[in-house]
């Protein structure tokens, strides 16, 4: 099992719930851009957010962001003095990648984080590689080595990242890092590009991960508003059957011998529950091939019939609807098992 | 190695590449949509498609598609006389679910399929359970015991899937399956429900697997327009890496770093590539920290810097350019490589 650090009050390791986080993409420097941001990434369902500081003038909102509900990762590069800056304004947890820093730097930043008793997420990826050995192993190696750096200094409130822009390698690189260390380990896809194939590139990626029990808290980074990264490692989690507490919602594909409108119901139903954290399964099926099964191990299902439907609750059939009146009926009944 | 399985001239299993396939959701009774349904998903890049056949009007249809240019596959429950009909029609596989026929039904199929020498997919799902059962041991062992009933008709032209709602089981009886048999498997995630939950649940599912060199032709399930599924499937199969002709866009997902706008040109690059089957990797980043590592591994990349921003080509930069001109610029020199 994973060590678990701490990240102001939420725990990351050890058998704690796999969390998700996000990071700002507003310019820190804009202090009610980047709260705003960070508030909503959180109402969103990040547990923690990370914000960039490229300068100086970034730390006043840190400053403030530190003050707020929202445990807060600093992410630094290149200027140990930022890290020291950061740490010193009272943020949660601090991101860097010892491959931009001089050993003076880490050793100061690590003595600072000590006193603080901060973590230090140690992210490794491509750009840190020196001898144009981009191979997973190498890149887990560079994970432990960059690790070893901290330890040296007499501290181990670490959690680890190996990202790769290929899948392959990032699930690879994770899979090797997993079996050496001991250390949460921080998952995700790194540049996984629009929202469109990055969200299909993550799920692949990061589910195959967490399918496996590897990674303890999940960010989806993609070339779009950040709150998009936030309900996909949400629903990836819930994939990987990693959180319970949602409705699911089974529907069929359709096909020619559907009988209702099935995808209609299903995507309103889905709008319906997205805020509900109650554990419930919704089957939507158009036809009795596998409606019937599907049905009985839900909640609430529907089979569709020629011209009416079997509405199932618990298991067992509890009426039969005429299918021009099944979605508003299901939504009816729907609204009663959320009361 | 899988056994390969021809459906018309493509080939499932062996060494050959992972097929898409996806399945009307028109009313198969009606020719001229059902037609045009077939062609547009195969266009898309479906190297065959599934066909429901409900019913005997039905046939008329399937007679119509055998004699087009994509490779057809007849669903058939219930009915054996159905998939007889659509055998005679000259289907190039059928799609049975053996615990929905019977054992006559099954041996008067199998004969027909070896008069024509046509692969039968077995689909086994939750609804094949009788023994309430649904673990991912006992499902893969219905799906050999199901195989086995075909067998028994001295038949062995045979694709085998085993499909749950349920992620987890679905993804570990399929690793049970793979080690049980030699026969080629169809993969997929069964009633994965709407677009926007049913992709990031298949890409978990299907992802895990080919990653693990599991699945020889795959099926995305959503209750959507079928032409999602297949754009769905393909990029999962590019995920996977499994096939290497498209171009790739890596893009940061931009923080306050970012110089650029990162998320307009990735989604512009995107929009402009998406039929493009040379393999070319572009990297849009909006800073130097992966910017450099990353745009220096792809044919075209652009980092992000404050003022002007650094365009490289095969890992050299050849030019920097204002911001405001960037996206044009980096826009016109894919047009060239397109050439």
């Amino acid at each position: 099992m994973k060590m678990t650090v701490y990240v102001r009050n939420v725990p990351i390791g050890g058998d704690f719930p796999v969390t998700v986080q996000s990071m700002t993409n507003t310019m820190t420097v804009d202090t009610v851009s980047t709260i705003a941001q960070v508030n909503g990434l959180h109402a969103a369902g990040a547990a923690m957010v990370r914000v960039s500081v490229p300068d100086f003038d970034s730390v006043k909102t840190i400053k403030e962001l530190a003050k707020g509900n929202v445990p807060i990762i600093a992410d630094i590069h290149f200027d140990y003095k930022l890290a020291l800056a950061a740490i010193n304004s009272g943020v949660d947890k601090i991101r860097i990648n010892p491959s931009n820093l001089s050993k003076q730097g880490i050793s100061e930043v690590v003595k600072a984080c000590r006193d603080r008793n901060i973590p230090i997420r140690v992210g490794v990826n491509k750009g840190s590689v020196k001898n144009n050995d981009f191979s997973a192993a190498n890149m887990a190696a560079l994970a432990i080595e960059s690790a070893s750096l901290i330890e040296e200094e007499g501290y181990n409130n670490i959690v680890l990242a190996v990202k790769s822009s290929d899948i392959r390698t990032t699930v690879e690189a994770y899979r090797i890092l997993d079996k050496l260390c001991d250390y949460p380990l921080h998952i995700g896809l790194t540049e996984a590009g629009t929202k469109q194939s990055g969200i299909i590139k993550s799920s692949v990626a990061i589910g195959s991960l967490l399918l496996d029990g590897i990674g303890n808290t999940v960010r989806v980074s993609l070339a779009a508003d950040p709150i998009e990264e936030v309900y996909a490692a949400k629903t990836i989690l819930r994939a990987a059957g990693l959180d319970k507490n949602f409705v699911e919602i089974i529907a069929c594909p359709t096909c020619a011998r559907t009988c209702i409108a099935v995808e209609e119901l299903a995507t309103r139903l889905e709008e319906r529950v997205k805020n509900v954290t109650v554990p419930m399964k919704i089957a939507v099926m158009g036809c009795i091939v596998n409606g019937i099964g599907e049905s009985k191990g839900a909640r609430l299902g529907v089979a569709g019939g020629k011209s009416v439907s079997s509405v199932f609750l618990d298991g067992k059939v509890i009426k039969t609807v005429k299918n021009e009146l099944i979605i508003d009926e299901i939504m009816r009944i729907t609204e009663e098992l959320l009361k």
